[in-house]
């Protein structure tokens, strides 16, 4: 097969501008053909922790590639530092591109980082990824909404304590759910947990708490939509559990809701995931 | 520019198989490069009626090109036929593509799909897209998730009394909502609701009634990720009143939440869409 018809003409990348854009969920064939295009053109590029390598190959060789992730738990580069630098090399003239895992407004910090180039009035363009928080699950076989199943869905972060809360106005640690209405989130037919595997046990008794059913059943996809893929299934009275014997690290997508006991039935029948190596 | 490179090996298309692949919101370049590129070794591609026409022309010249669409309440092709005809193309060993817009489990009736296909024997494989939830309030400048705004989200429909309920169990038109947890929904901080512009007035009512601040910012997305995109904005309280106003016509996104406030700060500073035309 030659290489791909282009659906739009190419969309040429403008200097001064920030392109924030979305890897999808980890395997680097799920970024959009936009965003593809537009990273093929970066002459800085800043990435996060669990953007796709391959992706990172995708720039031009010349391009500056700049690593601002956060391992969790670990002290990173402060995102004020992250802004400076997009601000930086937008002000030089250069194509910027700063790029997320899965979708740049899904937990990603990018409204924030679009306020701050807005504030220093650097135009930014926000290109949508997939998001792993569907597409995880989807790639094991649980599908987010099913008929008769699940009518809607809710997608939160365990990890919002540090994250989304001011020094001061931070929950205590006894507290480490303190964010959720875990009585909403029982009542939700199917809930997606990001960043959650160090609060699953506090989650999962807390909606049990709420009315949920212990026997919902619950799956945990570490590493989702890569190679090193793992799928953990129990439930709500048993899910923390599994997941401490199975010694489940992030990252890791918590799918909770009877959508979960479809997997079976709709896990892949072919191998879905290629080898990420690049032309490049 | 030329054309785009390898982000992994081409995935050869298997013959017998049905890819049921997520076209994403709208704009045709944000179809994932996974998709598009089995959809160019289609032999077969059954369509839905959201899905971008410049995607159906990436095709093979060949390809035989299915419209399965339903229009918002016509009668069109029963699901049980397009389920008969993915088998049928599948047995035939043909290479088949069941295209839908946004994500196939966000929903897109994919899991049906999927399992029918399983009863049948039929091998299929789901490639997730960039669901319209997020993507098409993104692209207006609203993010869903936003540290102190939104620690998370729901997305459901306003459209499941015919679909997902057996003629037996459907709700009386004097409850359009009885699918929805309006309780539940109006704790989340931001819900998004597809399918929902001919229930807006009950919906935004019946949140209200759940204690949700007549104050509330709404947004309207109209034809969102394409050139006719329009965007009304309100809240709770006379959101209904200005839709029916600007006459608001499905497709729609709604987006209900404090994040909405943000659109006027991070609306597009650029011209994010360029013209669907193709290089077919």
């Amino acid at each position: 097969m030659s290489g791909i018809r282009h659906v739009n003409p190419p969309e040429p990348m403008q200097p001064g501008v920030v392109y924030i854009i979305g890897a999808g969920p980890g395997d680097p064939d799920l970024i959009t053909v936009r965003g593809l295009r537009l990273l093929q053109q970066a002459e800085v590029a800043l990435y996060d922790r669990l953007v796709p390598r391959a992706l990172l190959m995708e720039t031009p060789q010349d391009c500056e590639r700049i690593y601002v992730g956060k391992a969790a738990g670990v002290a990173a580069m402060p995102q004020e530092e992250i802004i400076n630098l997009m601000i930086h090399h937008a002000r030089a003239n250069r194509r910027v591109v700063r790029l997320k895992g899965g979708d740049p407004y899904v937990f990603g910090r990018g409204g924030e980082e679009a306020l701050a180039l807005r504030a220093a009035r650097v135009p930014f363009v926000v290109v949508p990824g997939v998001s792993s928080a569907v597409a995880v699950p989807a790639l094991v076989g649980i599908p987010l909404t099913h008929q008769h199943l699940a009518r809607g869905f809710a997608v939160v972060t365990g990890h919002t304590r540090h994250e989304t809360y001011p020094a001061s106005q931070r929950p205590q640690d006894d507290d480490p759910l303190g964010h959720l209405d875990l009585e909403a989130l029982a009542a939700i037919d199917t809930v997606v947990v990001l960043m959650g595997v160090r609060r699953l046990a506090a989650l999962s008794e807390g909606l049990q708490q709420a009315g949920r059913s212990p026997d919902t059943p619950v799956a945990i996809i570490e590493n989702g939509a890569t190679p090193k893929e793992r799928l953990v299934c129990g439930r709500l009275a048993d899910i923390a559990a599994k997941a401490a014997q199975a010694s489940v690290q992030p990252p890791a997508v918590i799918v909770i809701g009877n959508v979960v006991a479809l997997q079976p039935a709709l896990q892949p029948t072919l191998k879905q995931l290629h080898s990420p190596t690049t032309s490049f």
